[in-house]
């Protein structure tokens, strides 16, 4: 049975070079030279962190949310994309004692999740991992790319994601931005 | 960072006693005389099989629905509730591929799941289990206490779910039925 469960080690090496790692809220991450991802089979030795995620299905999109993002986003791995970002974050108990439509409108309705991030397509691609099921210490991994050229647009995502109702329930977020190594 | 997986095992001795397996689509899976629930780190020797499961947020369950739930349901743990099941089911990919709101369609509006297992509270109790994220062989496990006496309003609700169209995506299932040992 292959597992959908993908690993990122902070190690000696690595796919990326990590350029900064900084603690948004909650208990922070140990600093490293590189971030290695790859199954958990092949991890390098001594990691100083390594986060656990499965790329699963999606959640709260809509059927014609999924259209839209379908028709503009693009994969990770372009060779332009030489820089890119790890986002480990963690929502409150408040948040994950709320039923599925509770959550769904703080997600979409108030906070335009979805909507501001199809704003940034196709030049941010992401891959979001969830993590709470496998009792990791955070609930969520999401794995940006992108050219450097759209570092201040990165930015301006993570600002206005930031701002809203649903970040209240974020307890715990760190920002490890990367390049290709 | 305690783990919220749960392991339930196909062993020599157990919390519970076997008394069938049976295979209802789909692989099935090796008889034993116990079951086994606990966490990973106090697994019994030599099980037949293992199966992980993690207690998890409700997926489809609007804030009335959880309301109408919580006001008639029971825990588990009943000294009368001696029969029990554990049924893992796995989904197929077409299931997976359906965005959130088709998916809550199915179960709900077309299918009545909570519906049909709310007529059988407080009776039936039962605990969900999310293994899928775990890159599990199913995406599922849940299981049920009941008193004896209860065991035919048991064989029903699981007649009628099994008449639903959710259960149409359902690939594999595996009734294992137990009483207390």
């Amino acid at each position: 049975m292959e597992s959908r469960v993908s690993s990122f080690a902070a190690a000696a090496a690595g796919q990326w070079k990590i350029v900064s790692v900084r603690t948004i809220s909650g208990a922070g991450l140990a600093p490293a030279s590189h971030l290695w991802i790859g199954a958990e089979s092949g991890l390098p030795a001594a990691p100083a962190w390594v986060l656990r995620g499965s790329g699963s299905n999606l959640r709260y999109t809509t059927e014609q949310e999924v259209a839209g993002l379908t028709a503009v986003q693009e994969g990770l791995g372009r060779p332009a994309a030489s820089a890119g970002a790890l986002i480990p974050i963690r929502k409150s108990d408040a948040w994950w004692s709320l039923a599925q439509d509770r959550r769904r409108a703080i997600f979409e309705e108030q906070s335009r999740h979805i909507r501001i991030g199809l704003a940034y397509l196709p030049p941010i691609a992401r891959k979001l991992f969830h993590a709470r099921d496998l009792g990791e210490p955070f609930d969520f991994l999401t794995w940006f790319e992108f050219a450097p050229a759209d570092a201040p647009a990165f930015d301006r995502l993570l600002a206005e994601l930031r701002q809203t109702e649903e970040w209240r329930y974020v307890d715990r977020e760190v920002e490890i931005r990367v390049e290709r190594a």
